[in-house]
């Protein structure tokens, strides 16, 4: 049998695939569900819920599990916004998120696990506060905001997409 | 400082990240960029051109570099069809790939690497050989045919979403 130039896994080193949900819950306006962290790295910052993706799962029931565990609440999956892999986009070592855009479906938020706190907010409010936002989480939120705006603005993203 | 629950990452073992691109190319008809598998996994059977995100790199430029490196060819992504994560997709062990549409910009033909030869075909002639293709890449290139149609077919994909 041929050999694979991947069949001895342990010489290399590879990305980690992580997983995060744009949550919406729609009322008089469109509300996001963001947390803060409770945990290092940018703990005490905004952050959509999110994790890695286990061994055995796949990236979209990693997205709902780690919704699920942080904030309890359920989601239906709408549409991926876009794969964000810029090696430096987070400081424990180079992750590869899926971003999936998510609708609330049912449960009382409650902050749990990463989550120090958690809540609904308006986009237009969150984007507000930049500063605060964890990882690349501001840029994905800006690329939703344009996502919103149709095909036109391009419909899905990723690290190193010009706008 | 906290501790975080992936400090020490050897404890873990993560799906491994890969990406595939859809490259196009448009004459008379819709041309799709295949190439023979010259190794194993699915040795001589037809893939999308792909492979392993090297850690430090996008994955967005590892879809172009393994395009480059397999194919000879150059190419500028139009949009992200869908990610597909089934632990079962790859008998090397869960692979989770971000599949890229590309068009196909310039260069020859000219298969090297994991690609034994590479050819230009018609999207209806290649689904028609389903038996032949490896991995979920039929999958993949149904769910093209789809996004194809448009926005109310639905524009990115996953592999537990139902059609």
């Amino acid at each position: 049998m041929p050999q694979s130039k991947r069949e001895s896994e342990k010489k290399y080193i590879d990305p980690i695939p992580t997983t995060d949900i744009i949550l919406r819950k729609f009322t008089d306006s469109e509300q996001i569900l963001i947390e803060r962290r409770g945990r290092f790295p940018f703990e005490d910052k905004y952050a959509l819920p999110g994790g890695h993706v286990d061994y055995g799962e796949t990236v979209e029931e990693a997205a709902l599990r780690e919704l699920k565990e942080e904030c309890g609440v359920k989601a239906r999956l709408i549409s991926i916004l876009g794969v964000y892999s810029d090696p430096k986009r987070d400081p424990r070592g180079q992750r590869i998120t899926t971003v999936f855009i998510g609708d609330y479906t049912v449960g009382e938020v409650e902050a749990k696990d990463d989550a120090k706190s958690a809540k609904w907010i308006d986009l237009g409010a969150l984007l507000k506060l930049k500063e605060e936002i964890a990882f690349d989480h501001y840029r994905i939120l800006s690329d939703y905001r344009k996502w919103l705006g149709g095909p036109k603005s391009g419909n899905t993203f990723w690290s190193t997409k010009k706008s």
